[in-house]
């Protein structure tokens, strides 16, 4: 074995072949390489789930920083489920702490989950289209993803309610019943009893990602996936609420997986920031300081979201798209385009969004585009949405 | 097999078949079990390797954490290798920015190696006795850790030459060569050489986990793990030297390595804290910072570490013990002692350590434990030693 490394080496001069099974198997990093291009000089950038950067709220979070150094220990080791200062907040008044876990962000609750959870060749259940994060946390552990089609209601409980009659045995099902990123889509209340009625009789948890819930702009919510079922693990984050560079999120479930997940996340990264952490915890803590910021942010959001809409209608009326309720996406199909292809000669013109295929599981997604009405400053969304136009006429 | 599941939860109303066989090998969280130890009121606590809470430069952070929130783009999304700033400082003049990237302490950095070199039946060379969160990180892959032994010149590497002729092949070797946890070893000028030309002879990875080295108290600096070679990934982290609470860490090493790694770490935690980062790279960035708050550190630890000497001496003349030249720990024998036994009545008597074999790979070290000079203030150190002393005699 080592000889043959050796010679290996000897004539090839590279190590990789040292790579394991998983690295070489990894996905190209579509979010990275789209951050990148978000990120060149003179693009306005649809692609990135990023918030505004605007409504980040700078001077609390210096307040609250400077409060929580005040605390030597805010700068020690801290415990590998979180800080309990904080996770009394996140639990809330009638919650259990001890069923809450602080992650560095939601990204990791999906990677903690994926190593507790699957072992290669198990099935878990993901909406087609996916989150991108979402299918290299939990793809990468070697599970199969099945994909699901949706609608407007989201995720197609009775196809998926079929497939399990038929024999599919998924350890877990993916969603994000609020404002699906990237369709937008809001799970019904009658999918969401239905779903966990499933997950009940046929024994798999539901992931519910909720990074979007509080960012809702219209109608009325709709009641949480299985509040009271032992089933479901939420996830949450201040990555869209507050601000994603605090790499903060948090996810509460059953204990026994809580408890799995906990001695994952020790050998992961010890444990999340203790200084993130209690800056959160001090911002969170304050009374009715996150309302403020909500009845803040929301208007804001609500504006971006409409000025794209009216954009879109102005400059390209072969769109086709629902308006979501909340969130930060459009998901727009165009039809007889290759948005793939499309994204090379717009990003030339100055305008980045994610094509559609980057979120397909099984379907054929090459049409569709999703577009963020959440990081361009909203002066400059017609801008966006005219070189956007211009692309799609060119290529036509 | 969605039958199965059903009757199963059915009989046992529990969910817990549904853990992967990672998460049900898993060993039991030990450190964080002794951050509880710690943690309990009364204790003083020689256990974790907690540093000193009252050399953190708490106001320097302040205000690095307040200017580097002046920018928003601190609060934004930000690249999986880290952020370009902190990069360029962290490879330094001469270096290169692109083979470092930032991690969430050091654990991750060992978490992501795991992941990207090693399959389940892969070799992994490590000293025996071991850091228990390598052991755990890079055991959790299912590869298979080969213990190589050590003495007061760290790892034994004409055992280790001798054992690859033999046939071992490792996909890597993990080595703390400077100022060893737990044995507090430096490893030898001659071995480091030696170990460099083994990995390239037989083509294995050097991960150099390297959170002690600035903390040097006497002697000179031995010169770095194959300082030029392709073959070394070195692990470095601000947890010892400014606070572990800010989570940041860094590695560098061979592109194909970093790339991998990269990869890995946009599905794991999509990048670290960039607020925590930005804190980190406004304190490296200034002039002789670091210098200047190590010159204050490195006396403080050495009074720290010199204490306990003496206080072993006076109280435990049966301890065996080497006095390290840096670092945090003394390793320690007491023939005829099983140390595991010892630390329920230490615990009880209001001290905590940490015992020999929660560091072992296939040694014996009932005999040994772990004693951090680091975290418990110097005015305690001679009582800590005292009940420990007392819970020993009580033993015998």
């Amino acid at each position: 074995m080592a000889r043959a490394l050796v010679s290996h080496l000897d004539e090839s001069g590279q190590m990789h072949e040292l790579l394991s099974h998983r690295a070489r198997a990894a996905e190209s990093s579509a979010i990275r390489d789209l951050l990148r291009h978000a990120e060149a000089p003179g693009v306005l950038s649809l692609a990135g789930g990023l918030p505004s950067a605007a409504m980040f709220p700078v001077a609390d979070v210096k307040q609250a920083a400077d409060c929580a150094l005040s605390e030597r220990s805010t700068l020690q080791y801290g415990l590998s489920e979180g800080s309990a200062d904080l996770r009394a907040i996140l639990a809330g008044p009638d919650g259990d702490p001890s069923r809450v876990v602080v992650t560095t962000g939601s990204q990791q609750a999906l990677d903690l989950l994926g190593r507790v959870l699957l072992d290669p060749g198990d099935q878990i259940v993901v909406p087609d289209p996916c989150y991108v994060g979402a299918r290299q946390a939990l793809g990468s552990t070697g599970a199969v993803l099945v994909g699901v089609d949706g609608d407007v209601d989201g995720l197609d409980t009775d196809s998926l309610a079929d497939r399990l009659a038929d024999g599919l045995s998924p350890k877990a099902v993916y969603v994000v019943a609020n404002f699906d990123n990237p369709s937008g889509a809001v799970l019904a209340a009658g999918r969401r009893r239905m779903l966990t009625a499933l997950a009940e009789r046929y024994g798999f948890v539901i992931i519910e990602d909720d990074p979007y819930g509080a960012l809702r702009y219209d109608g009325t919510p709709v009641d949480d996936v299985g509040p009271a079922s032992d089933n479901v693990v939420r996830l949450r984050t201040v990555s869209k609420t507050i601000a994603p560079g605090l790499r903060v999120g948090w996810m509460s479930g059953p204990d026994w997986l809580m408890d799995a997940a906990v001695v994952a996340k020790q050998s992961v990264d010890l444990h999340t920031s203790t200084v993130t952490q209690a800056i959160v915890g001090r911002l969170l803590g304050e009374n009715e300081w996150l309302d403020n910021h909500l009845a803040g942010l929301r208007p804001w959001y609500r504006a971006q979201r409409d000025a794209m809409v009216e954009a879109l209608d102005t400059d390209l009326a072969d769109a086709e798209f629902g308006v979501p309720e909340g969130g930060m996406f459009l998901w727009v199909r165009l039809p007889g385009v290759d948005t793939t292809t499309l994204l090379r000669s717009a990003i030339e013109t100055g305008v980045a969004f994610v094509p559609g295929s980057a979120f397909a599981v099984d379907r054929n997604l090459s049409e569709y585009l999703r577009l963020s009405f959440a990081t361009v400053d909203r002066c400059e969304m017609s801008v966006a949405v005219d070189r956007l136009a211009e692309s799609v006429a060119r290529a036509a």
